[in-house]
């Protein structure tokens, strides 16, 4: 029997009256969130958490390999010895401490100027793209992205009704020409483009890394057309091979900001994030960011600080490195040893994705499902497009997994692949 | 010399560059950002932080008296232990074991039919705020709220272009008759009515209750006029004498969403509070707050669920209460002891404010600079104000200090204001 019917025809009054301010309530809602009812995301993870399943689905880092007991001891140090401090309210900007040792993580990137002032730190570098978002973006405002990027940037975007466009990307990441064309196209028609959104090193979800000769030009092209890039480059120390390249906001101070987090480094359930802000952005940016968290968790910011500060992060990073490498290394030779022939993928050179490329005729949503049925799970492409098409490409995570679950993963894949 | 300037009259190109930059990116603002330049609150706690100033500023919840080394032992143990999940990322509507312990927490206020299932843990309910705001309001909606309220709504409602328009209360709240009253006046001139936000118990600023006798009125008027009721209640725990009044959403599932929060009754550097959703509001609300935040952290979420499971944590509310009620009465005795005739004050029977009004010819706005040089600083009443008029009131925070830094705070407080 179905919640609220009491039997055949008498229906429970407390269900009536939900019913009635259900659609009563209807009229409340704002016009941005009219439509945003999709379940789509939930459901490939709910897929994903099924027993005996193995999941390509969720970019999840190695937490355990973290030295967890040390961090408990200093956790323990920290809430003993300073719990005054890490239990109450702090700053809406995050500890100075905090901000002066990120400046020292951009400097391993390529970013050296960065000052302690012009650091904010976030709730995950998430929240930072919603401050961006809310502060420069109107409804029906426009901004570019990567032709496929993070679902979680698309859904901040939706929630702020703007028109996302995607700029068309090749093996070597966006095209400086079509991006320029598309800026010219969109202003013809009347677009008022606010900043364009980009992920240049390991895309997610595609993997693919914006190159180096290309990279000042996509800045000066924005910069010209008078665009604010956002730069979200949370994987950038997680290159497995080849060398450094800097992030667009290296020689940029004023026209690129820059997110990044902790949680691909260090620790996702700690939520810390950060932005650098061009400095005329800032107090703009402090304020929007205050009226949705208030301000960052001061005990986090701490133990964070002391994982900085105590430990060899940079040799533990080295560690992670070696054991991501190991498994995008592993996803490639079972992609190769047991895909169909036809079927292509990206060669990632860091971060955690590989993005594979089926027949076109191939809806992958539906694939999915039909994958789920043989114990894989992995993302269909359509969460990653800006227009949510549906498209034939799929997103498969290797960074959760171990190398002997991963090819058993693709090797229960593949032949789903193969009938479709 | 000013920065950017090398000699009379010769300026630096890179400061040049960044000039030409702000103005450039001035038309990069959305319009609900362009008037968000207020530095007035940091401005006040920038006073409160200087050396040797008494801050009655700040509503900081004592936490010094929380057991710091039995957290610590707590926070090592689930590192240690549990390090892979508290470490990771987590679902976006939080753990189910902390839900579950939400919901009695709930009960022990008079909520006791609530479903962990409806329960949304956010990051601070600073963030619930922010998302309901988000997912309910357009530009132009208006919300209606107390005549002055939470400083951190009214910049919510602010960043979302929400009008708001302020109900009358009295020293035992709203005013049922003048809130309908209101409601009638602003739908006959157009207005678009979303939502009511009320904090009934101990309102921030005021330190005033809604009457019991007024509670159910207050939501029937709502209902009938089919605005949703949005209860903010971080304090209601927090009694210091009287009977428990139950929550407007007790026996108003359908009509009341209540937000809470862990900052008051633990602690606010764990950026915990939480959303009792109904059921229709529900997916919306979370599919929003998953764009702004992602998930809330892990690791804080275990380490409050072991605090609230291994503590005698209401054992600890106890001892919390009688400090905060020692501080009330100091507060009180000492406005009584040393006030000049004339000024008024609210008589609070928990939370952590009282509210002074001053001569009405007084803007409190310079008397707090004034008060400042003589080394105390409080709140005037503007910030709290929906159309943040100057008044001639002063929040008054008791919760952070000392009966004995109370009195001398006061002693400094009272010659400023006689003198005004």
């Amino acid at each position: 029997m179905e919640p609220g019917v009491l039997e055949a025809g008498v229906v429970e009054p407390a269900a009536l009256k939900a019913d009635a301010t259900r659609a009563r309530h209807e009229g409340l809602w704002a016009l941005r969130s009219a439509n945003s009812t999709s379940t789509e995301v939930g459901d490939i993870f709910a897929l994903a958490a099924r027993p005996g399943t193995i999941s390509l689905a969720g970019g999840n880092p190695d937490v355990d390999s973290l030295p967890l007991d040390l961090l408990g001891r200093s956790a323990a140090r920290i809430l003993s010895g300073q719990g005054s401090r890490a239990l109450q309210y702090g700053g809406g900007q995050g500890t100075e401490e905090l901000r002066r040792q990120i400046c020292a993580v951009m400097s391993l990137e390529g970013i050296c100027d960065a000052d302690p002032e012009d650091v904010a730190v976030t709730v995950g570098s998430q929240s930072g793209l919603d401050t961006i978002t809310k502060i420069l973006c109107d409804p029906g405002d426009t901004v570019l992205t990567d032709d496929a990027t993070y679902m979680g940037a698309l859904g901040t975007f939706a929630t702020y009704q703007v028109n996302v466009h995607p700029a068309a990307t090749d093996a070597d990441g966006l095209i400086p020409e079509l991006l320029e064309r598309r800026i010219s196209e969109l202003r013809a028609d009347g677009y008022r483009i606010k900043f364009l959104y980009t992920i240049p090193n390991f895309n997610n979800p595609t993997g693919v890394t914006l190159a180096s000769h290309r990279r000042q030009r996509i800045v000066d092209i924005c910069q010209e057309a008078n665009i604010l890039v956002v730069e979200d480059n949370p994987y950038g120390l997680l290159r497995y091979e080849g060398g450094l390249l800097p992030p667009l906001r290296a020689g940029n101070p004023l026209d690129v900001l820059y997110l990044s987090s902790f949680s691909k480094i260090f620790a996702p359930g700690l939520r810390l994030g950060w932005a650098l802000i061009p400095r005329h952005l800032k107090q703009r940016f402090l304020i929007a960011g205050g009226s949705s968290t208030l301000c960052p968790p001061a005990f986090n910011q701490m133990l964070t600080s002391a994982y900085l500060r105590d430990f060899d992060w940079q040799g533990q990073l080295e560690v992670s490195r070696g054991i991501y490498r190991q498994r995008r290394d592993a996803i490639l030779a079972a992609l190769e040893n047991q895909m169909p022939a036809g079927i292509t993928w990206t060669r990632p050179e860091g971060g955690f994705f590989t993005w594979l490329t089926l027949d076109p005729a191939v809806d992958t949503h539906a694939l999915v499902h039909r994958a789920a049925s043989a114990g894989v799970v992995a993302f269909h492409g359509a969460p990653f497009m800006p227009l949510n098409e549906r498209t034939n490409q799929l997103r498969l995570a290797f960074s959760a997994l171990t190398p002997e679950l991963i090819a058993e993963g693709i090797g229960r894949l593949a032949p789903v692949i193969a009938a479709s």
